[in-house]
């Protein structure tokens, strides 16, 4: 792996300082195309050996572009908020907008890596990781950004002298700590556990670019052409997105998850009334227990048919719990500051900590129903959503996140029903839009996207409940009573639930 | 404060149940009419004694309005990146969008009066943060919140009988703690405190309105027809601004902080490369000594004339320290989000954490000076803007922050030199614009804002440095030796220095 960047690599400092100026102009107005583009990111990690020159590369990338649209992002012990939700929160909320430049001084890499050399991540567990890495950054670059990713290599004798070097110099002695010298105790063990992981995430995507250290003047040059050369050509060559699923097939028998519901489900008001203070009071009673605080958040999903009564249900989940643990999130339009990001970055800035929950009225699922009904985005991205969805929500639970999601199902009548009824209601926020009449009318198409969704994200980690809605009394008591069986499952340990 | 809050208000149950249906209605109608218009914020305080019925408010809230577009937030111990913070941060990044409900359960008043109780704070301190907080709350009411803050009183004997009755009923015990009991003791203490809090902070724009919490019915109703009522006036009545400053006056003569400055002054090559190398070397330590990094963060503000070379300044500051260490942020037209908030939201989302520093790049003066002089906003806006700056900064100094304000000046000579220059450029980032030209065309309008700006925002806390900045030599080396110089003052704990 590390090889070609043990050849000594060097070039004249002379010929660097000729290089420079012209390097410099186009970088900068590489980097003012991509600023007005506004169409994509670009993320750019650095990482490598103690003394390999990371924070001097930096440091020059920053006098060499405009430093006021590059953010660099170090990552210590995540901060107590970061440690309540899922590992990748903090490196989400990091992520620069379109048109950014964002270094990443140590990345999702980092712990991981120094996890396995201490000895506190097991192999499998690492070969897992590096899954959701390679994973991660597929989505990042099949949702447009330019991934970078810098490995700068020192042999173990450059390592050793580069130390010395730096600590001589008074301008660069506080960069080497005692720490550094430990690192190179553990130098075998780093190029061994560097080398697996970079095999394994050397994706097709997002390949390392491995660089030897040992020379500066060679490896500025070298990052500075390799950033300069990606950046312009990922301008010229928009992402071409290719579908990689095949079409998808649906039954030819009319037969399907959601005709075959008993929607004629119904209860009375007595047993609703005590079903509901039932499941209200036991729900109340399992948000509150330190088993529950300690270590589960909870983040509920609500989708269906337009007038199916998701606001209703969720009115009756929110009742069972006190105000101030949790967040009702109405999914509208992103704003634009969340289109400047991947998909699912305004999910993952509503995430609860651990210890509350979030209700989210729709959800992600937006890009596989309304999205790829409406043709809001392209075949390809919601092919692959189903994926992205998938991990999302797998992160989530491995964090201790309990996922429940509702698709309520109404029959087209009893929508028309209630669309005439809302007609001549008061209250405003009842009001039926042409909008509303609109989506009637794609009735079927809606159909055909919530089964192939149900199909594809029903996991056993975070199944649907699709919930027969004709009679309101019943959906919500379904809906109650499936939050507190599903958070019973979570605190008795079993992890898993049933789809429906 | 509290006599009309022990007079045993009472209302029927029978009343309540006929009463709510239509206030229910009416406040579904009104959120629905708030939210639509998307021109104010609601922001609600329940706060009171223990047992007085909060917690129960706020979820009746939630079943009378729509709970989607309602947020409470609960304050207990702040997390560690806000405890980094000034302390009004926390708040800050609460505060809800315009047309949202915001519910404070809990809010910048529960600090000051506990720690007022357990005497961790003295008398003088808390008044000083009631200032601060009737300046916060005025600000927020001119920014066109809609502010309600409630007080829920009981008297001891009411206060005794509540957390009874709360302990016997089952689906309420868990609300009784320990620390419910410990409260009754301080009932006497908490009284005397929050009295005299409500009495400073009962200002004409954020009333207190006092309620007794003793019986539901009469509570419930009283704060949902209150919030009713608040809601439809502030929509019926949009906020009238009334400049409250006289008019600004101009000197006669023409002599003014900027014309009075020498642009003349020049450092040669030699100098330069020698003081830009000492100061930057100074600068690269300074930020690195356990004293700064452990308590002090940096915010430095950069504002000039079109082309004075705020940019270039900025290159020099930032290659002093390491990229890992400051983010540097160019502020352009407020994104879709921050204009859901009052003005100086969307600095304090960029405020450094404690040892470490943010660069603006142009900023919260922009209120003053462009949106002055191109009149985005009405003199009443940029009038209080002074006072609202100098209490922002001043939290910022309080909280360790040292702030160093740079205003670039060139002459108008000198900056058609730079204009015509730069149209033969073939750096895409020194285009000018049509806007510039502009601009420069209300070049007197300009002086007039900024000698304004420095007279009322140069404070000993953090007072303005003026650069002569024709030469950029002599700029350059005057903003790096200010900044360390500011930092070493702070550094020796000497709080102030000059202002130029």
């Amino acid at each position: 792996m590390f090889e070609s960047a043990e050849l000594g690599h060097k070039i004249d400092k002379e010929v660097f300082k000729q290089e420079v100026p012209k390097l410099r102009a186009e970088l900068l107005d590489v980097q003012y195309d991509v600023l007005q583009k506004k169409e994509f990111p670009v993320v750019i990690l650095i990482s490598g050996v103690d003394g390999s020159g990371k924070g001097e590369t930096i440091n020059l990338l920053y006098s060499w572009m405009d430093p006021r649209h590059i953010s660099t992002l170090a990552f210590s012990a995540p901060s107590d908020e970061e440690a309540a939700r899922p590992y990748m929160w903090r490196y989400w909320r990091a992520l620069p907008a379109k048109g950014k430049v964002g270094i990443f001084a140590g990345s999702w890499y980092s712990q991981p890596i120094t996890d396995r050399i201490t000895g506190d991540m097991r192999r499998a567990e690492l070969d897992e990781r590096l899954d959701d890495i390679n994973r991660f950054e597929a989505m990042l670059v099949n949702e447009g950004a330019l991934v970078l990713k810098f490995w700068f290599h020192l042999s173990k004798d450059a390592q050793k002298k580069r130390l010395k070097a730096l600590e001589k110099d008074p301008r660069t002695a506080w960069r080497v700590t005692p720490e550094s010298y430990d690192r190179l105790k553990t130098y075998d063990k780093l190029q061994e556990v560097a080398g697996h992981v970079l095999r394994v995430t050397n994706t097709a995507k997002a390949p390392w670019i491995i660089v030897e250290g040992t020379d500066d003047a060679y490896r500025s040059l070298t990052v500075g052409r390799i950033v300069l050369d990606a950046m312009r050509r990922r301008l010229q060559q928009p992402l071409q997105q290719v579908p990689v699923a095949p079409p998808i097939v649906h039954p030819i028998d009319q037969k399907n998850v959601l005709s075959t519901l008993d929607l004629t489900q119904k209860l009375g008001k007595k047993d609703y009334e005590s079903q509901l203070a039932k499941y209200q009071s036991r729900l109340s009673e399992l948000v509150r227990e330190p088993r529950f605080v300690g270590k589960h958040s909870l983040v509920l999903v609500f989708e269906g048919s337009d007038a199916a009564g998701k606001g209703g249900s969720i009115r009756r989940v929110g009742a069972a719990m006190d105000a101030r643990q949790y967040q009702i999130v109405p999914i509208a339009a992103p704003t634009e500051e969340e289109r400047a990001q991947p998909y699912l970055w305004r999910f993952w800035r509503h995430l609860p900590r651990i210890g509350r929950a979030v209700i989210f009225d729709r959800s992600w699922y937006g890009r596989v129903l309304v999205e790829r009904v409406e043709g809001f985005c392209s075949e390809a991205d919601w092919l692959r959503a189903y994926a992205e969805i998938n991990d999302f929500e797998h992160q989530l639970v491995a964090s201790g996140t309990i996922v429940v999601k509702f698709w309520l199902q109404i029959s087209a009548e009893e929508q028309l029903r209630r669309f005439k009824e809302r007609q001549d209601t008061e209250f405003k926020r009842f009001k039926i839009t042409d909008e509303d009449w609109r989506n009637r009318e794609k009735w079927d198409a809606y159909v055909a996207a919530v089964c192939d969704m149900v199909d594809r994200t029903s996991t056993g980690l975070a199944p649907w409940t699709l919930v027969e809605a004709n009679d309101k009394n019943f959906a919500r008591v379904k809906v109650l009573k499936t939050v507190c069986e599903r958070i019973e499952t979570a605190l008795k340990g079993e992890g898993k639930s049933e789809t429906r």
